[in-house]
Formats: structure tokens, sequence, C-alpha cells
């Protein structure tokens, strides 16, 4: 197990009704950012639930709506602007994870002279930044209680993610029956961003860290089991908290930590998200069996049989079979059971012209990667996705 | 799954050379508390190498050393008096579990007005404490990342557990090498005591928190594991390492929100300690299997039995059976793998005068229980234990 420091501060306010503690926003001072998205919170009154407590409590609210599924640097610089003009105390996201980076990018910018931009290209630049609290309406990302914010730039096809410890919420609520509207497709992906994460923290050559791993398994089992319920009964409440915690631990440090785990499949989805605008998970289901295939080899194979055997209970003794048999479940669950698209094609990328510039930007993110990468091995992987 | 609210703040340094962390004390002002026990930390170095870093850091320490392995409500009163007098800002204990519980109600003393058994027989009383830190030596309590802390009156034959969220530390060092040197018996005894942690969070008739669950059975396999490595190879960091964190992860929240479970053997143990002054962890490792056994029924079947086939990889298809299987494995690891004293005869109770009286106040804290245990059942357990 390697040296490591982990914290994981922010309150968790778990379950039905727990809504009612965004009372506590008073403990950071009196003016909230409220940031949210296309509006569905209006729709299912989360809203209206939201607002009646924050007046309840003295607090008085502006708002930054709108925010994109893969939320816009302009977006973020308008919340910094609302926030220096009106001296805003604190920023609440309600929405999903793309809301939340939002939300999280607003408030260090709100603490910063410079453009936003700076914060996202280089997080050092992050010094501190406003309280961040929030009300969680799609089980995926964990951003809900993690240090991280991805924001793009769709005028440089440019998608980055950021980081800071001060960028962890102080609180969130986490109310899995929010989740009960979310739609088919949008729980499928975010079930493939969650066991992407999952999967990012656990593959790792360290043979020492047995907590990280075994909570790895545990929260892909939950994910594998509950994903499917979800998809067909979207108001199982069992399916829903459990793939709500699942997704927040499966990034909050706690199965990285001490496994020194390095990301992969990420760095190139970002490309994907950030040249053709795709659902963020989805990119990832597609991807993920491919870069299986493409990176498996002798040293390679007992990593996968490891994950085959604890988690999908595969009892090939060859490790090159059992890893064989783990990718092709993996490749079942994303495109049969959960019915995800199976390749580019699918979400509408219908030609090649910007892989070998995507690669290339995606090679730079894929530096001290479980295995590393070239620009043409992810080029490679594209193609084959396509 | 219930719901809950969680917050883990307490900042974990973990791993060989962590200590240097110590100089972080500063945050929280100049003058600390240094409470340890009964001196080992001045024979392995220890003691030179935080007083070191402490003076570098320009802190001045003052001491409270003697600390018993139950630890009494007298020292932590010369605690309270020290922090008194001398206007201490912070409590730092070096040691294992005792140790920092002692710490934790003297700081919450120093900030009590009245006498601080008070604190321990009245939680509620706590109303704030001195930040606290630590530097772990023993993988057993989990009180590094807890808000828990266990007092005795050996004078009235009491053992009681308090807590409250200041109670947990700001931050602890857990450096696995510090444990290189904990006897046989104690590896022994620590392991029992995180094991037994892990049962009391995860015995529950819940069905719907499969991600504490999960969790549960991880830290239990990783303590199988490594718990007779351990014993055997006493400087075998990842042995040491992932005992030392599955501990702490066994009682800091993580497995038992949600699950709402109940604790049964340790109200039991407490009485053992209270009256026989035993070793927590062997006393522990010696009731388990006799409650398992005593609470078995048609209706508990089933959960031992899912223990026993995601943990031991038990195979038997008819519940009792599983079950029963489970139960004998678990024996099997406490006496025979880990070595741990079979029955209370062994840990020199020689006698049955005192069950009725500890059985009604074990009984006390029974109520609510995963299986609720009357007085009656309890003696029994203590007779079978016997």
């Amino acid at each position: 197990m390697y040296n490591f420091t982990l914290q994981m501060p922010t309150r968790i306010h778990f379950g039905k009704g727990q809504i009612s503690h965004l009372s506590e926003l008073k403990e950071s001072g009196s003016k909230v950012l409220l940031v949210y998205g296309g509006g569905s919170i209006k729709r299912n009154g989360i809203y209206d639930a939201a607002m009646k407590i924050l007046k309840e409590a003295g607090l008085t609210v502006e708002e930054l709506s709108g925010v994109e599924p893969n939320p816009k640097i302009e977006t973020v610089r308008k919340g910094v602007a609302l926030c220096k003009e009106d001296s805003i105390d604190m920023v609440l996201a309600i929405g999903g994870g793309s809301t939340i980076d939002c939300a999280k990018v607003v408030a260090a910018g709100a603490k910063y002279d410079g453009d936003a931009w700076d914060l996202v290209i280089h997080p050092e630049k992050i010094q501190g930044a406003l309280p961040i609290y929030s009300v969680l309406t799609l089980s995926a990302t964990g951003s809900e209680m993690d240090e991280f914010a991805v924001i793009s730039d769709m005028t440089k096809n440019e998608k980055w993610g950021t980081a800071a410890p001060c960028l962890k919420p102080e609180m969130s609520v986490l109310d899995p029956t929010y989740t009960y509207s979310v739609s088919k497709k949008q729980t499928a992906a975010g079930t493939a961003d969650m066991i992407s994460h999952t999967f990012e923290n656990y593959f790792s050559f360290e043979t020492g860290a047995d907590v990280q791993k075994r909570f790895g398994e545990s929260l892909l089992k939950v994910m594998f089991k509950y994903g499917p319920v979800a998809l067909h009964e979207p108001e199982n409440y069992d399916a829903r908290a459990n793939l709500m915690w699942a997704a927040s631990l499966a990034i909050n440090g706690l199965t990285r930590v001490g496994n020194a785990p390095a990301w992969c499949v990420h760095p190139m989805e970002h490309e994907l998200s950030a040249f053709y605008d795709i659902t963020h998970g989805q990119g990832l289901a597609i991807l993920t069996p491919v870069w299986m295939e493409h990176i498996l080899s002798d040293k390679t194979a007992p990593i996968f049989a490891e994950y085959g055997r604890n988690v999908w209970g595969i009892t090939a003794a060859n490790d090159m079979s059992a890893a064989k048999e783990a990718i092709e479940k993996t490749r079942e669950f994303f495109f049969t059971t959960m019915e995800l698209p199976k390749n580019l094609r699918e979400v509408g990328i219908t030609e090649q012209t910007h892989f070998e510039k995507m690669a290339e930007k995606a090679a730079a993110g894929c530096v001290g990667c479980f295995v590393p990468l070239s620009k043409e091995d992810i080029i490679e992987i594209f193609k084959a996705a396509f």
C-alpha cells in the first residue's frame, strides 16, 4: 500500500426528505448563488422545496440557471460575475455532476482575480473558494463528495478536469427519490460513469492495497446489481439509493488512495465530449471494453482476471481466459443489459476527421496511465470504438 | 437503506514516515498536551521523533503519561486538570485506542465545568472539545477516526462508551511500521477487536444496504487474510498496513450508516473488562462465537449464511448449514489461527460470582440489539463462554 493523505470532510445527508438540511446554509452567511441546469428542478418541485427552506432560514438567493450537460466556461464566467457583483457568500448547486462542477469553479472563480479558465487548466491557481453545497439529482459523477470539476471551452474543443481540496462540498443532500425521474438513457449513462470511475481507481499493479481493491469490487457488485433494476423500475428506492451512495464513494478518494491507479479512459472520453459534445457516460461505456482489449497482455491478464473472479464469480483458472471472460461480461453489461450505445457511430460520430488531434491531446492526459497509451494506441482505440 | 448523516472529517496521513505531519499541529495553537501509555513510545523512538517535530514547529509540550489499557477516569481527571491549569490548546495522543480514548475525554473535559465522568455517562453533556490529534501505534479500536471513547471507573466496576462529533480527531498519523513491535498477544486481540466492530456494524435485518454490507465483507476478508500474516511476520508491511486501514474504516461510520445495526457483543464485553480488567479484544473473541450460536435461529440463519458465503466462500445451499459453517469458521479463526484464548477461564476469570450483576448491566446496553438479549440470555452466554 502506498503512502497517502485522505480527508472526506463533506457532510452527507442521505435519504428521503433530507433537503430540510438546506437550512444549515446559514452557517456560511446570508447570500446564496443557486446554480442549476435546464429547469427540470422547477418541473419536479425540488426548486420550490429548496427556495422555501432557504427563505425560511433567512437566506437571500441569486440564480445561475442553464448549466449545460458538458458545462461551459462561459456559464462559469457568468456565475463568477454574479458572485463578485452581489457579494455572494456561498454557492448551492441543485442538479447532477455538471451543475455541481460548474458551481465549484464559480465558487473558486469568486476568490480569483483573473479569468476562471485559468483555474481549469492550472488547478494550482485555485487558492480558495466560497463554501459549496449541493443537492444531487443524478447518480453518476460523484462531484457531490469529491474535489474535481470538469469544464469545457467548446470554442476551442477543450474539456479539462481541475481539482483542489477547497472544491469538496461542505454538505451534500443525497435524496434517492430525486433520481426517480431520471430517464433510461441518463440512468444507463450515469451507471456507466460510476462504473468507469471505479475501474479507473481499481486497476493498478499494486498488490498490497487489499482494502481499496475489495472496496472497489464491492462498489462494482452494487452497480452491476442495481443498474438494471433502476433502468426497469425507476422508482425502486433501494436501487436508486445504492447507486447514489456507490457513485459518491467511487470517487471520494476511498478506493484510490494507497492504490496509486492512473486514469486512462477518462482522458480519451474527454476528447470525444470536447469535439462532439456527446454524453460522457455513453462515451466511457463505448471506450472501456475496447481499451481493456487493447491493453490485454500477459502482464495485465492477472489484473482483469482478479476483477472477473471477484466481481463476476468467473471460475476459469487460466488468467488470460478469465480476463477475456471478464471483458466480455463488461461489454455485455453495458451494451445488452444497460442498453447503452455500442459504438461511436451510434452516438452520432460519423467521421474520423479529428481522431488524430484528439489522440494527441488525450495522450498528454494518459502519461503515467495504468498501461501507458501513446497517440497511436489511442487512435487505434478510437477506430476500434468507431 | 435507512436515512443517515455521515461526516468523516479526520485528515489521515497514512504510511511510513508520515509522523512529519505533526508540524501541522501549529494550526491549533501553541500548547500541546501529549498523552501516552506505559512508555513503549520512549523505547521505540516514536516519542523522540514526535518531540523533535513538535519543538521544531515551535510548540510547547506538557505530558500525561501512564494511560492504562482500560483507561481510567482518574487519569482523565489528571489530564483535564493539566489542560485547565496550563491553558492547553490541543491534545495529542500517541498510542493505541486506549490512549486516544483517554485523550478524547480529556479534550472534552477541558471544555466542561463539572467532573469528566459526567461526559462518560451523559454523552449529551459534551458541548465541545480541544482539537484532538493522534499517532496510532496499535491497530484495533478505530478511535483514530471515530467519535467514540470508552472509559472505566474500576472503583465502581463501570466501563462505558461515550461519543460526540467533536471527539473525531482533526488529524491522525497511521504509520504501519509503528505496529511492527506489537506483541503476538496484542496483534491477535487487536484483530479480534476490529473484526468484532465490523460484525457489530454488519449484522442487521436491513436488506437494502448493499454498499455497507459489501464494504463490511471487504474489511472482514482483509482482516481474515492479514491477521495471521501479522501474527507470524510482524514486520510484513502490507499485513500491518491493511490491518491498520481496515480497523479505522471498520468504525468510522462507513459500514454502519444506513444499515441500522445495533451492537450486541461490545456491551457484554465491557462488563467483563469492568469487573475483571481483561484485554478487550480477547473478551470479544471469546464471546462472539458463543453469541452467534445463542442467537442462531431460522430468522438469523440467512444473515449468518450471507456472511459465510460472501466472506468465507461457503457453498452450502441451506441457510442453517451455511450459518453453522460460518460460525465454525469464525471460531476456528479466533482460537486456532489467531491463537486467542478460547474461554473466560483462559483469561483468568475462574468464578461466576458477578455474572448476574454483569448481565443486568449489559442487558441495559443491548436494548435495540440485532437480536435483543435479556439478562437471562446474557447469563447463558457468559456461562457458555466460561
